[in-house]
């Protein structure tokens, strides 16, 4: 069993907050992650897949493969979007990075499966002090 | 002469556009950093100052102090605020990031000069792959 | 489950000695880590959490939560001190990167469990070319 | 228990090719990491190791103990070679870093042994956007 | 006047030695650089041109067209590929990190000049130690 | 002209005061970096020096020979040091990062000057967030 790590990056902006609660709420439970105005972030993106190398080509998978379906099903509807209003596997969800973590789990999961290859983990690092790790359960 | 560099970092949301162009004309010159639901970057400052050593302290400047010049006047006004809407030196600029490091050298310059020491450059990261230096003129 | 991870700095100083060993002995054990003049280091501490998603925020846990407990319990304990002779969970023991993991996941697990969310990792970066990782047993 | 990681480097030249394909054949499934001409990389290499703390010495392992048996039996045969025609450890076997992560492995493994720890990991970072992790089985 | 840079990256085979001298007298002066087999690295290549932003965009240069400018008449040349063998620029001299600069120097000038801008710097990384700068004169 | 810059390590203890300050003055104008029992960090140098490329080498300089240079004349001086106590080029001087530039210049210059290079800058990086700068004038 071998792993191998993708990193694709992406800038995105996006809103902390509950549109059930006043901006002052938001303010007090999101800090200024909740202004209305939106902020934004350089996220880095680490895709983590496992299983037996390849004896015919030395690879546990191509990761030029890897890389189009991270590209195709997750950083092609993240990246100089909104995340709040323009990713549709986030509506109706807080835009966390962990829940931005297990978003992307659940969008690139199946196609990582056609490769007959085991997605392991998804880490996206919202800044140079903060990581999120999502291993599937 | 002697040239100390102190690195701050703030996120914030921008728009590449102009008003007078239509999203497609946007786009065409803009591309994908013309989003009109905006997008966002974690931005690193450097701020470079020169001068002689003070024998006293064995400092140029107190970091401390100038850390706080560069937070007060430029920092609280970029992190976590949309540059086009919120950042009232920006108002009637484009949000480029060359725009962004004139902007903070016009805004913290002043302050600088009250430290006894030369503002010598400003430069802003945007992303690993590309940064703007500004050196006042 | 989820997994975040929080990163704080320090700097501080340090010796790697047994006061029962000559300084011959030391140097022989520890090499040039066991200069009796001290030397010092710029600490990265890596502090991983686990836990459910709290529906109401997107959250496992308020970063700035997390972040204020690290920095009282163990960054400002340990920020710009002597860790051989001013850190008081370290009395007794060795000033070694591996003693240094286990003092603060001790001393950071009760405030940690305070938040209903499991302490997972405590890493510490002591340069480019090492770190260590204690996972709690 | 607790975990401790090396970092060491190496610069080594590559191929990614089967003598029994043609160069198409070879351009097809390895792309440009098939130039028969070779290219290179930096590579990094993380070694983790796992064990008890040594309460005579603090360390689960002395550091410079574990690099030199890294030296000695990875780097010094790896750095400025090319893996394809003078690593003899890589020989008969595809020159990928999935294969090259076990290799390393293999080697070392009953030297670390030695020094009554346990081989945690050997991970080999080829780019800043891909890394290999392999624990032994 | 403005200074914008922009990172770019290659991987590639070279070796470090003069066809008028034996191995033994390569080995003496380039060290193991001089492999008959060849070594490799992953290059970074940082480009910085300077002048006046365009106050219809806010840009010095879109940084679209400078990237698909070093990408055509450097890195597409470069990368995956061997600097001694296949790259036309660096025929008939050593392939050291200092005459790649000025190569890379000399084949993107002419194109940088059609944005109406000044090439300022070619700066080429060949490991996290070692860094070239050239500034055309 | 080219420039070449090459990057050495060190660790070590210091403290900033003054002799003729109680520790409260010292706490007052240093802050914590005036810890009686000491601090530490991970220092980087980077000594740039410029020149013409030698045509029989390709070189500006042999970097084994520039490393060689720092690290017996910088380096093996300050590593594993205390700054304060046990460097003699800093007696008698505030033990700050400017004064260190300028120190490590000084003790340089003689050996560079050896090599028909120019010295051109020595750079300390204190932290992520802090770096001096000195051009020798």
């Amino acid at each position: 069993m071998i792993y191998i790590t993708r990193r694709e990056r992406f800038n995105a902006a996006h809103r902390l907050f509950r549109s059930d609660y006043t901006d002052d709420q938001n303010m007090e439970v999101f800090g200024k992650c909740s202004n209305p105005n939106w902020h934004g972030h350089n996220y880095e993106l680490f895709v983590t897949v496992k299983g037996e190398i390849d004896e015919k080509t030395g690879f546990l998978v191509n990761l030029k493969t890897l890389s189009k379906i991270i590209r195709k099903h997750a950083i092609s509807r993240l990246d100089h979007k909104n995340i709040n209003i323009e990713v549709d596997f986030m509506q109706g969800k807080l835009a966390s990075t962990e829940n931005l973590a297990v978003g992307i789990w659940n969008e690139i999961k199946q196609w990582v499966d056609t490769l007959n290859i085991e997605l392991h983990c998804v880490k996206i690092m919202e800044s140079e002090n903060n990581y999120v790790e999502y291993f599937g359960s």
